[in-house]
């Protein structure tokens, strides 16, 4: 159980979180009894490091991180790990750079694109496969068909200005959509398509948000370090008339994305 | 860049996630080139064993997994390690166990006791301590007052059935609740508190959700494997006067906790 103790002084180490950010833990990450494994100490140095250099700024070497901070070449590759995964830092080329905020894409927003775009980044999608199955039994409910009847299977990696940003999965009934395969253009907005070719137009949605690790296949096709976290969302979509419309699978980098979304005390009070 | 290729038959491996499931996907993980590292085969075929288990099911040792499946202890425990991150096991006593589902928690929801008790566990919170500091710069517009004025930082951990699930740190102004020391129960809900003792109702709030690794105090205080991927959520309330009400960062277990939210067009059209 969780100590009911007093509060205590709080530590003076720099926290990995940048301290002027108003979401920072107060505590800076460091246990009450105070000793801290050497590993996360030397991700603080650098993390304050990161903030000196500023977006995009080159990390020196391994090698002279190593000797500016006294530790092993483990040691610092533990706490880059952690800075990696976290999206604090960035592959580049050969080095690794200081890596911008997190995109924040509203929750609320159906569309991937339109997400992105009032960014001011450029969405793309690029085609993996699609592929037309028989309804599994565990989906024919969500995709109002019977279990064996023809579902297509889209699956396209997500890209923000270039950069492989998530995986989607999309399954939709093939009487819903007959011509997918030979009529849409993969690069381009599915929920467009639906309501410009077919007068299908999105209604309303479930969606369960988790957080899980990239298996090896999802970590190559989005070109992350493997068991990388990531943000899945689930989601199930009706069109307007009420009527099953598609289930989405769809992960995206945990390094490079967040969610945002607004409560009120009436949807509270549902 | 994500090769557009054209759709490969389908991997026959079973899949990590249960294959059953309406959210696994669907490929299983493998890499198109068909290649998987040996640690996920194993976890494929230790995933399988738990579902033939079932819900608090104990595992066998790893020296008998190890020998059952022909690969080293090594490897072994890579596998368990995720499945523990994933929340598909849990530890209990001396042993492992086979961890039931993740909690669903209504984004919509503003209250964790309602969301908790919603699904029939019983919610609990635990001080860790409650200080009172000079306002951060960071801090001062998001509770509405100047920088160096008095404010609350009040740390929680989050308990559903005595298990500890999360941990939540608060910042409110001391003008707004001067005797939050005192009067205030700290394992009772702090909404109901500012609702009851001093007339403050929810009124809506900005909140941002996103992954991240938990530090070494964080996962001392939750009970977790050390950089466990975490659900961390900022939010920022205002009162139903549209008057600034507390900062909270919220961090729950990535192996407990999913989200669940409901998009409508008319939200998207926003």
């Amino acid at each position: 159980m969780g100590a009911a103790r007093p509060a205590c002084p709080r530590a003076r180490i720099g926290a990995v979180n940048s301290a002027h950010s108003p979401g920072a833990p107060i505590r800076a990450g460091i246990p009450e009894h105070g000793r801290i494994p050497k590993y996360y100490a030397v991700k603080s140095q650098v993390a304050a490091l990161l903030d000196e250099l500023g977006e995009g700024g080159l990390l020196p070497t391994e090698r002279e991180l190593a000797a500016r901070f006294e530790v092993s070449r483990e040691t610092l590759r533990q706490a880059l790990r952690e800075l990696l995964l976290e999206g604090r830092l960035r592959r580049a080329g050969r080095g690794t750079v200081v890596a911008g905020p997190k995109l924040e894409q509203p929750l609320a927003l159906a569309s991937y694109t339109e997400g992105v775009r009032r960014q001011g980044r450029r969405p793309g999608r690029t085609l993996v496969g699609l592929e037309r199955l028989p309804c599994p039994a565990a989906l024919a409910a969500d995709l109002g068909v019977q279990q064996g009847d023809p579902v297509w299977h889209m699956e396209r990696v997500l890209l923000a200005d270039d950069e492989r940003v998530g995986l989607e999965s999309t399954y939709i009934a093939v009487e819903r959509v007959p011509r997918l395969d030979t009529d849409f253009s993969p690069d381009s907005s599915f929920y467009d398509y639906l309501r410009e070719q077919l007068g299908i137009r999105f209604g309303d949605a479930d969606e369960k948000l988790e957080t899980v690790l990239a298996t090896p296949r999802e970590a190559l096709l989005v070109g992350t370090p493997p068991a990388l976290p990531m943000l899945l969302i689930h989601r199930l979509s009706r069109d307007t008339e009420g009527r099953p419309m598609e289930r989405v699978r769809s992960l995206y980098r945990g390094d490079r994305f967040s969610f945002t979304t607004h409560l009120s005390a009436q949807v509270t009070d549902e």
